[in-house]
């Protein structure tokens, strides 16, 4: 962090400034140029605020030189986190692909779409059960029973699940749920982020509409802060001013990801476009952009999913696709 | 909700969709032109979604004709609601003013601006005992130390307390603060909304950070339809491509939100704008824009604040400004 | 600006960089921490690219430190800038109304809206000629003969008048008028501004719909660097995602503005919402947040106006507003 | 068009606006439902203002059904648009690489990227002569004298040519240009479209920095209504909210433009992300989200570019990225 100070800054202020930043065990490095007087901090700098600095009386600005997260730095963990689940995996390497319907509605449709995706090649399989609404007239979810049908399915399919955890209070019922995915709503729940921290149950964690990639790179220091380092990156659009795509997918922010995290970066083509005509040609971009991998919407009946069937692809695109990823991945290199 | 065929649509397509929307209750209203057919949809269209009728295989496009809020909309409910708290009132020509410490350090602190927000005309006192921060480093609040000092503020200076609710596991904390604040980041936990239906507590509402007008007033009817009438909208800045301004405060909100629903409409000028230096400007226009009121972060010393220092303002610029708001009420009208 | 070296750069790349820095004419302030070496550069930094050097192999991050622009800083010229137009002023302690139609349609329709808009207060008549539209099917304004009305119109009722300048080739008709407008769309036409830079015609500059601040104020100093100090910034609503008003006033940044420049700031509120019903709600945002001026449409008749007609108001809604602008003015100690 | 009556609207003002609509040519599709009363308008709708007809006091809402655009439309124009300049073609399954320097600087840089890029497999030369720069203090251009020397490469490497047309003053040196570029700045410079739609040089129209994508359509409407078919859509990246990209690429705009309009699709993976370590991920994006081709920044030194350098990619990388591109290309059946 760099302090450039006022013109004419009170020698007492300064000596103030001093003081303080020493309190917080940061090393000083001051230098007095002709016309302006800068102080470089070296130390642990993550735990200073820039704009409570700048409030003081002879700071002119604050400049922040290092990225304020620390475990999700790439810097400090040169390697790609790998997150395994049995036998399945995503990051390091392997393009790992999540398939299922938005909510699960009923035994007989998640079997279905659960036994299809398994088969067209998706090694995980989601299904919501507890769904967040914009309209209180909506379908909210299964609930209790949506977690159960889903262990079922993972049980008769052997395949691992995937489902969103909308509040800390239904936790208990996610013991055998493999990867529990933190909704773009909740990116910045913080008790909930600090929770997951302490076990060691993979977190798909979704970036947040109007989040900055920066947020959710500190969003995953609060889990991996706690200890857990299963943490998966998920790109699901933005919100911006267009409006014939739900949110807008930031597909950049994949490679600028991969360059400053160790962390697995994964994109949902579903929820970004809320369209099921774009799905194919965003999913092949998640790989084409260097990504880890897909969580992606199939439903039987998109036109009676009670949840976001404008969004869900059919089994059979879905089988489709996976021959495209399949090819896309060996052409990059990946396994798939 | 009025509905536009296909061109060529099948007649069995067409039975279908009318057989569907009759299920959910809903008149139809049929009319066949020249080379376009458009289906009206009468009754209750609110618990219809838009974007699943429009995947029918009949179905061109889905207009949205009412909007999909109703016991927040002033259609239903002409004379604005005042929300009331002991003598103290916000909305229905009451001009409310909450101001405090972004959050509860000491009990020194917030006496000290209690006592001087009180004196100055503030008629709620505001201080945040849980907050939630982007970095898992920084400060997260005294938690139910802080929302004791707050109480024992209430008492001693007389005035009606506001504290920011981050989870509902801390509800139980909250039995005597006066209103609750639902933050931007909880806009849409509607778990939270849900709850806070249940109590006639007044709740403040914050508008998230990408939230559209339309998706403030879902939440809002989230509380409303479980039967809580108290609930006041707060617009708190939203996110743009704009630095200079941490958020960008909407202002055209206040008026648009005064002609479409009946709830009081209160802005937050601390944190849209990130900067005390446009703290009072931004304020003066919540008056002018036919607002109902303010919540204003006032700090003894925004240099030495643990949070927010950057956007809270003194004791006596508080003062100053307070003396141009009572004028500004005065010409619109409105008790203060 | 400061230059933070990469760590472990080479000592000859170090050289090139000092090097090259010292072909601009700046003086290097060089200052080595034990792991961190920052360079400080001292002079006139506004002509050298942060990015490009950014690239040069020794460096790791550079960071402005001053503003990138320097005769629209408030810095270099304390005092407020007054535009002058025979009586009629703008700046400086006055607030300047302009008024009119969106297009000249008619001499009938012009010359009633003058007669009105001057009697209710109005400094300055606005009317457009040659008018942007969306679409090409859509009228595009009356042309040199819409210019003709508008000067029949200013010896008639002695207004000065603005009109938009949409290129540079239609510039020989605007001898006669006042101020010359550029729309949003023309903010970084950069032949038309240092074109309007060799006048000393007074130039009313709008914000683009998607510029920055500082972008705006880098627009403004291209024609302050040609020699013409009479520009007035114009904030007229940037594009975000909220639907329910056309752009989103940003009303923030007329108090930043007032901060860093000393050139007068106006609003446009017809524009920025696109919606008469909270035109009056954000005119009176203009006076108490700080800012100079106004440039407002009136229509005698919105419903039949040939374009905009849905953001315009009524001579009689202007007539009540000016009212209320004269009181807003006196409590803020502004002439209007 | 279908526009819904008001509740209680007057007999004599629905009789206006049936008079009103009819004037406008079209069909009035009339059909009164219990409670609400709905008008279709069958006819040419492009030329009629929703928000004007808004006004009207026997008007409640009036929805848009059909797209503005007619002639960019694919409803109306099946297959796909194919623009060929001498052999080199873009669109109609050939992808198309424009490839070359920001600026032309002198004639030994142009000539040694081009020689390399038209190597590596680039079918277009690009080359700025006149540069939109946002401050007044940067580089501008080599101007008429980077025109010829782009035309010399031209005739010394055999490869047409593309290069950005800033201000029609200066149209008459564009003559042996074969591709005019539209820049983001100028797609709404409206006197611009107009007279290249009267010529039949193929136009590269880049999306504006806050442009829909209905927007960028309507500005190709201007050409091809002029009469130009010829015109290819580039989309460049949207101004948001996320700052490690300059811009943010709006991947999912390249299949939705697909599906609606018949003309060729790029991106400009340099200037969206601002970044060359993105480029090549960017660019292969590409090609499988459906895209007809990429215009690509490459220097042969980005450290020592005039202008942005940050976002070249070197001679090298592009020759890597065309291998990629290839086989990329192989796998989707485009030629290249």
């Amino acid at each position: 962090m760099i302090i450039v100070l006022k013109d004419g800054a009170q020698k007492k202020d300064v000596e103030n400034l001093v003081d303080t930043l020493k309190t917080k065990g940061l090393d000083i490095h001051y230098s007095q140029g002709e016309s302006t007087t800068i102080i470089g901090l070296i130390g642990d700098t993550t735990r200073v605020d820039p704009e409570a600095i700048a409030q003081l009386p002879a700071v002119g600005t604050v400049k922040r030189v290092s990225e304020p997260f620390k475990l999700a730095n790439r810097k400090f963990h040169v390697g790609d986190t790998e997150v395994k689940v049995g036998a399945s995996k995503i990051g390091g390497g392997t393009f790992g692909v999540i398939a299922g319907p938005c909510s699960v509605e009923s035994e007989r449709q998640l079997f279905e779409i659960a036994e299809k995706v398994k088969k067209s090649g998706a090694c995980f399989l989601r299904g919501g059960a507890f769904k967040p609404r914009t309209s209180p007239y909506s379908f909210r979810g299964l609930k209790a029973e949506g977690i159960e049908l889903l262990i079922a399915a993972k049980k008769q399919y052997k395949i691992p699940v995937v489902s969103e955890l909308t509040s800390l209070d239904y936790i208990d019922l996610y013991q055998d749920v493999d990867i529990i995915q933190v909704g773009a709503r909740n990116m910045q729940n913080f008790d909930m982020l600090l929770e997951l921290g302490h076990s060691k149950k993979p977190v798909l964690l979704k970036r947040g509409l109007s989040s900055t990639i920066e947020e959710l790179l500190m969003s995953a220091e609060y889990i991996l802060a706690g200890g857990n380092a299963n943490v998966i990156l998920c790109e699901r659009g933005i919100r911006t001013f267009e409006t014939m795509t739900r949110n807008t997918l930031d597909i950049s922010a994949v490679p600028v990801l991969k360059k400053i995290t160790h962390l697995p970066v994964m994109i949902d083509p579903s929820h970004s476009g809320g369209r099921a005509d774009i799905v194919p040609q965003l999913s092949k971009c998640a790989v084409v952009a260097g990504g880890d991998g897909l969580i992606v919407e199939v439903h039987n009946c998109p036109a009676c999913a009670l949840c976001d069937g404008a969004q869900s692809i059919t089994p059979d695109t879905f089988d489709g696709l996976m021959t495209d990823i399949r090819k896309l991945c060996e052409m990059e290199g990946k396994r798939v």
